[in-house]
């Protein structure tokens, strides 16, 4: 078994373990980044992405913003529709000109990959079977296959796992006598395509319609990508493109919106669910992104929490480093856990706002439909959506 | 059996039926108040009250404001407690300057009553039996017996049921052909004490805790009125008045917050529900207030609600007698019901953000606690909540 040493292990090559080996690199602190994936896999993936001001910020600040800026697409407002009318969220006049930016997460890794490559930094593709060893101590280690099959062992002064939400490193927390999950399932799913059509709106529309919720995106001037609220137990058999079609033109089109058609080429079904494990941190192991947390997609927020994470779990670890003192990655879940809980109620919001429960009365939608109403009228909560919906401060 | 006649005969002497007659009279129009109850028993009836400012506004413009304006406290924030800290929501820099008055109801029942007497209006207290019929014909009419157990009949133009939750005059629209009733329960219910002690707060204390809700408030220099959140099925026989300052203090007590503990004279248990019922009219009947909707206590928004209601019926009749359009009659459900369901939202925000929910995961506490959070911490969020207590504009 080959051996090595970095200062840290990192656990995961998505946009939380690529982010935290970039600004450890700033900062001086050396990182290994062990991802199972294959580079062209992560690469190819493809994925949404909204980003947050704060996200963007940051990658234009660390210079990770040259094709974002040239490609990305700002956004301005969001629409929220419902009753058949449109009603604007103008994030410009209500956030002092803060904005979001379509830009898919695929997009931020190749950048991410690019720039560690160019600063010569070491990510280990298409690795298996990472095991975490002694994060109690402070000696941890991890050991992986590499991808030409060698055993190898790394060692580390502090590990990161940044494994997603199908992560491994949050086992080694244990429970229930540390760790507690916190859970909540959504009683509706989303049934996405891709379609080639012109975009049917310059910016997104997110749709309360007694039918049931719908969003409509875009990822090109080509290609659009929309949403209809089923049920979780559906699947993508039952629809037509005919269907479709009709199902997006009845829970949209009405006054200054209309639904444009297209071929479509791609259907899935994503489920829905919260989720949030505390602590985030267990002896010299530190959890961030889809491995501490998941939000349900409606606010757009995965990508933009696994950067706020790392922007603070950077901070500490310098501080580490740095002075030897332990105060702020003792206290890492303290700091970032309020902003992960804000965010996932701000996903919550969103989602309970929008979407038609199933076992809902006529009180309930009638009530949601005098939410909106309440928002949209006034200043204060078109506001509170706005700000939250370009992100509030990263710590 | 005597007949008279009026312009507006008017089912129930509360806040709506009374209000409504004193509009109607400065704008020179007739009605008759038919009330069950004794006038000892209207003015003796003790019930809370927190005036919006549209409404404290309202009653000093039509010369109901004397002793409101003397006598009424007036508040000008709240406090959100959580967390075990208090977070004030600052009516006054949030609203430019609006507040709320703490005011009781049957303070303002004995203002309307000797107001509408002085003005040689006419309300017939310990009636029975009212009937409204023909209300779909132009000739309505309303038969009852008389304190003096006389039958009587009053024709008139046009009927306002005002009779509150337990009306009889909601049944006469048609249900379901016409009328659709729109309820919810709340799985959870309010123990209100009043005791013999100096006040806990200067202003209401709204407190999320994990045993549960509770809400400080205040009568007067001397009396209090505290509630705690039980169980629907609770009996005040399960609380001893150890058991509830002891809870009070758990619930409430902290940074910035004791309770001050006296003697109890007063214990009951109120229901939660919110209820809707549509349309609000039917053919010249025209229900206002409790007949047409209750919201749960959290807002305090009650007696507002039925202010608001009046407010806009007013002046559909004066347009209807000055000009025989029914232009305004007809489209009165169309003008209030949006504001009775954002007053049904706003009342079901503040009880789902502040209670705790019996079948409430670590997830649904920790969201409500970060919604809290979220609302608090910004200015934007402060005010939505401040400019809904203190009262949205009333048409």
């Amino acid at each position: 078994m080959s051996s090595s040493r970095t200062q840290v292990g990192i656990v995961g090559g998505g946009p939380a373990g690529l982010m935290l080996s970039h600004l450890l690199h700033l900062k001086g602190i050396d990182s290994v980044v062990l991802e199972c994936r294959t580079r062209a896999e992560v690469e190819g993936t493809i994925r949404a992405g909204v980003l947050e001001q704060n996200t963007v910020d940051l990658m234009v600040e660390t210079g990770l913003g040259d094709r974002l800026t040239r490609e990305g697409l700002e956004h301005h407002g969001i629409e929220l529709r419902f009753g058949g009318r449109g009603h604007r969220i103008a994030f410009d006049e209500l956030t002092d000109g803060r904005a979001v930016t379509v830009y898919p997460q695929h997009e931020v890794l190749k950048d991410l990959i690019a720039r560690r490559l160019a600063d010569g930094g070491d990510i280990r593709f298409g690795v298996s079977d990472a095991k975490v060893h002694d994060h109690e101590s402070d000696r941890p280690s991890i050991t992986f296959v590499d991808s030409d099959g060698n055993d190898q062992k790394l060692e580390c002064a502090l590990v990161a796992g940044c494994d997603g939400s199908r992560t491994q490193t949050r086992k080694l927390i244990p429970e229930p006598s540390i760790r507690t999950d916190h859970f909540r399932q959504y009683p509706f799913a989303w049934f996405g395509i891709l379609a080639e059509a012109p975009p049917s709106s310059e910016e997104l529309i997110y749709a309360n319609h007694e039918r049931g919720f719908a969003l409509i995106s875009t990822r090109t001037p080509e290609v659009q990508r929309h949403y209809l609220q089923v049920d979780p137990d559906d699947s993508v058999d039952n629809w037509s493109d005919d269907r479709i079609w009709d199902e997006l033109h009845m829970r949209v089109d009405g006054e200054g919106a209309e639904i444009k058609d297209g071929r479509i080429f791609q259907k899935s079904i994503l489920q829905f669910r919260s989720f949030v494990c505390e602590p985030m941190q267990h002896g010299n192991l530190y959890l961030a992104g889809d491995a501490a947390h998941t939000v349900p997609p409606t606010g757009a927020k995965g990508m933009n929490l696994a950067i706020a994470d790392v922007y603070a779990l950077a901070k500490a670890m310098d501080s580490f480093f740095t002075s030897s003192d332990r105060k702020m990655l003792d206290g890492y879940t303290e700091t970032v856990l309020p902003r992960v809980w804000r965010t996932q109620h701000f996903s919550w919001w969103m989602s309970s706002m929008l979407h038609r429960l199933p076992d809902d009365s006529g009180f309930g939608h009638r009530r949601q439909l005098a939410e909106l109403d309440m928002v949209t009228r006034s200043v204060a909560g078109r506001t509170l959506i706005a700000e939250n919906y370009v992100g509030t401060p990263l710590i």
